[in-house]
């Protein structure tokens, strides 16, 4: 059965292209839902592409990702730094997380530097814009891959 | 009039027994609220019992207990330690309240040590498991009947 | 055409006048929500009053603002302190936002000092009670008259 | 009798116009002070303009101000952030305070954003420009008329 | 055979009932021993219940208690904060421990916040006043019980 | 009857002058007993002078000179620094208190600086030697005087 | 020749007796120089009794203190806690200080607990009001024969 | 012209394959090498893999990829967390720099949470493995690309 | 027209010679106005060589400074640490500033490192005793003429 | 005469073989002393061991060390971090110490990195078990050796 | 076959005898080479001596000691207290490492008080001079001895 | 014979005129070199001009320049902020050194501002560009004259 991967993206990601283009890039949110949707397919998953402005969708969404045993690619956007939410539902849900942001949130305001979620994610990604969601799907489907190939050694 | 206790529970409670079994039991959620029904009737006190990934139902829920002039079991979880949103609710709802935590916090990660609901709440319990509801209810049947001698005193 | 000023109240707002009187005063969201359509009206703005208990709420009509080239007088309560996610909607947004506090939160409890907003907004009232909200409209509308002159003499 | 309001500016105050107008804009002292005279001769009070660079000046002209039962409106400039001395003068003086800056110091450097005047400041206004004078002015007449009335009331 | 309890009592807290009533209620250690021995014999367990003022005294008795392999509620009262010590004898005697504060230490001063007993308490209960022992001496009953069964499993 | 004076020495202090003459001065406990008992006197008050090197035998004087309706001159040397139970006591036995340092503790170590038991003193001398302890005498039988006249208004 | 003490005194004690009485006392600062006064000339010294609100001030009068060879009393009031001038005016002048205040700074705000004056003076007095002043000039009395005592027997 | 990219890898990278496999994987350097070398060449550029203990040499070699126009990525390994000297080599080279993590550095001890190195990278990738270096040898090819279509349309 | 250096002493540096000559050299003021003197003349500069204690002088001065084109060569001392109007009166004047230490600040108290001043300086100087003011001087007449060259290409 | 060792061990030291031998090790306190009084002998010293939950017993100990001219090994368990009263007795005994920890305290939590004791003493050992007293009583007996040997050397 | 162990010295070590003989004593590195070559034969152990200035040789030497099953001695000097470099190589090559400092670092600057050695060392030494050399190497023979014990029993 | 001033300069600083001409000026390191070669011909010293990317290089030369009896103007770069093996060679070597920097690090970012090597440099010059070498050189030569003539009066 195809496994899918859930892309969830965190507030005000929706404003994209619209939004500080020096920092954040032109694509709109659509134009990287379009990327996503062209590479999930190539790479053989399904595809979930959300965006909300509140902290407890995202957490739902995480637990749902969790019970169909998907994989997730998550830009917390500003719940980054302040959800401990998140954190908490990653853990819970058992799920492989990639974290991915458009800027370098390393070279920005030192508030932006914690994130609760680096520490649960598998890998994370920042700075390579629209270009790093299509990077983290692909990561998400090479740790697919690996892993069951571990599990399938370990069964044997 | 039967006086009412609303148990309220915070983001990813909803996961219970799924997650991470070896911190917080493998009691469900379901579970607890059982127990909590049986207890509160044998109290005599009536019982709401709600979960939610988001902290502005939480408030909600406060301001609601606060108006019907209920008493509060809250478990914050992830929100404990960053939502002065449910410090403030809680100051101007003017309700009892008891804090639970099923893992003793005080044990884990240093983020997990500070609640903001801790200052205005009358007591805390933490490490108990899903015991530590009934011990709740316990406590906040015996704060009311405690207030509710203080105000007879009081008037006569 | 008409431009309209969004009044945005953050978590417990709803619950003026009946909450801590000594420090936030007698006035209810309904009596401020009637100064405020009062010198909107004087001014010459249309009106969007809210309020909400949920974060993603705040940052949902702040885009909207933005996108209805509205001005914003916004009161983030709780959030103030702990939404990283407002000053990115009012980044994003681009709109010229007053924040106002009813109580002198300098003058209170350490974790009440610091504010995500004030970094992003154009100016800062606290401490006027339900007074600062008509004050913070006076000073929105004499911030539009100010930048359309400018606008004036630049297009020239 | 006609009430006085003392409007008390800290050092560096007598270089506006000339200082840093992208921050402070290009008014000067002379034309707050005009701006500040017309409007409370409007409410019906009395004034004292004033400016030092020393920090003693501003302590005594509190306490002056405390002597004659005047209000007062202050921009401590830089003495804002250091100024213990300023704090204890206003707690001395029982005098009522509002609290002005030109610029939005919350948006500014971190040694910035601590005010020790805040803590005895009955409101604080900040970013509004020139026009903060003003609005401080009202301000004042407004904490005097309501202090009045509720005089009234409990003489009664 | 009877498995005792020991409930161990930190630095001036013989002095209940004549120390701040409005923080520590009413009650003296002598009618929570009262209440402590009652509840022990109601559920089947004997009962040590000491205090003292030396931090020396508690760290001896813990060691007494993990050799005969009793359970223990401890009050660290003022050594909450500052004894490492206490946290050692508690990893070195193998003891399962339940901490219980009359107040609710959170909403003190800071210096309250921090324990070195919490950290290797099963779970800690505060701000039920004197109910607070009785609360834990069940919690301890319930924790033994548990780990019987647990162990009869195990045996099995 | 004779009030009493408790004098406390915390530890080390029984080395006085075998130890560190360059900061602590060439006086013996012994001296420093002498001239209390000849101040204390001269002033009509009784005298304890004792010194002990254990936290918790402070603690217990502390508590008698409460019973005793006494007051106390201490110098907790090094637990001025670490003990929170001292501070407890002075608050639990509701005692005047007067706190002493042969050398100026703000002068040494960074960690010498805070005192738990300032904050519940009513005065503080340091580095006046063995100076301080007879100026502190001075100054509770001046509290003492002052008190009793206070209360005998009071009472009329 | 007679040697002259300086008691200097800091911003708004000039307000003594006016001011917050229930910290500070009801003894204005013209009692605390007639009590300084009285003391001085019972002791055998001359007396300078002055009071700035500027820093400055504190710190040419620290500085003619030395060159007169007097002896200075300070109550630097909130200049204690910010001002690195007048310890390097003491450090400069190489006087001997004792500091003293009328109320126990330890016992309140956190800003008030650090004296950059403590760490050049001999000695520090605190909350015993303005019985403070004549225990600090008795002291410095004390200091300075000692002194002579000591450098008699060098030169000898 | 063919365009290099330099591979620079940090201390201890040598010993990757013996070292930690449950953190950093089983791959050895070698195999990172030949997985690059492919990659490189499927994308039409030279490559330089280097690897040193020496913080001097990684200055030095990123030096000569500005001065070769070549692009940089780069392992700083435990250099990245105390070299300023990497920050500034990079700034004065300016050469486009990805920085790369085999392990997930915000999921370990806090010390490995800051980088010096990021805060001058385009884009960061960490919890890849090796898989991480190829990911990365894209993004530069990527942001060559761009870069130049970008050049292009400003020369035209 | 011959242009001025202000050359502006804080508090304490009258003491100079009189003052720790271990730290500060046995130079006095008298000595340093002196050898500027010679040095400006030199340099074909007139002089202003002012000292104060007060803050506010030395604002005052730099303001004046602004107005009449000068440079300006400062030694704060104290106020280095603590004064933000200094920085501000700095950024408001516009003029070009070496600040000059005789001491090496940044090897005495930790107090002492932060400075003020330094941010806003254009170069800055400490350790060399007298010799710093004559080495500012001189690098005050470079950037001068490198600043009239400066302009002079602009012009053409 | 023969001069004496003594071996000073604190809190929960009795528990050495029963508790968490992972960290420290099998051996029982009495096996330490079994090979603490063998090498003493060895090395021609006598030897005192002593073990006390009190911290109040660990000072006098050391002070009887100063009085008896003894040297003295240490092992301060959980008073190493706490314990001001150690570091002053040690100050004011004049004795030899070395300090000695069965583990390595630095690579265990964060809050047993900080030793009291090692600002005072001679030398330090942990990590080596129970070896750790043999090589400290060597060392004690080297420095003695050697102290001797300097007397010797200047007195002659 | 002959076990070696590897003494590693870190920068300016090279310079000792000439260096501070009040901290770090009068022998020379040369001295400490032969006493360590001396007792490493006594022991039945190989020798390698080394010193070097540069932090990444310290690191390169760790990577040899591991692959030639060597045991390690290291005095880190300065990059005790900054290199994660050296940690890591000591965690990847997996050596018995016993960490030796002439001086008892402790009671230096504060920044001495941290090592990114300890961390991983099985053994520390500070305080004991030259001697510490000789110690460290008889703990580490102790090590290997009963490592080898251990391992024999588990073969068995 | 005469003596040798050594320039040595930190990472990146043969970048320079390369980088970032807008902070460190458009000066090449070998335009540098010739105008210090210039001014110590002119002020007789010989030169020793250095540079290197490796701490351990500046370390060892510093060490040489102690065993030539030399003088040294270093530029640290980036070690400045985070080599204690410059300040322990600076202390071991006990050389005279003048600490350069070519921007003003303490406007720059707060990484930049503390320095290892202040507290052991006898002078500081930063911000004066290229400027600050020749300065620099004069200052050692001043120094060196000074000292000599101290030696020489001290010596007869």
């Amino acid at each position: 059965m195809t496994q899918t991967i859930f892309v969830l993206n965190g507030p005000n990601l929706n404003m994209l292209g619209k939004r500080e283009p020096g920092i954040y890039g032109a694509a709109t949110l659509a134009d990287i839902e379009a990327a996503c949707r062209q590479e999930a397919a190539a790479l053989g998953f399904g595809l979930e592409f959300r965006q909300s402005n509140h902290e407890g969708d995202l957490v739902t969404w995480i637990q749902e990702a969790g019970e169909r045993g998907a994989l997730v690619l998550i830009n917390p956007a500003a719940y980054t730094h302040t959800s401990i939410a998140l954190q908490d539902a990653i853990r819970a849900a058992k799920v492989t997380v990639v974290e991915v942001h458009l800027s370098n949130i390393h070279a920005r305001e030192a508030f932006r530097h914690n994130s609760f979620v680096s520490a649960v994610a598998r890998g994370v990604l920042c700075g390579f814009g629209a270009d790093g969601y299509v990077m983290g799907l692909r990561a998400l489907a090479a740790f697919a891959g690996r892993d069951d190939a571990q599990a399938g050694k370990t069964q044997t």
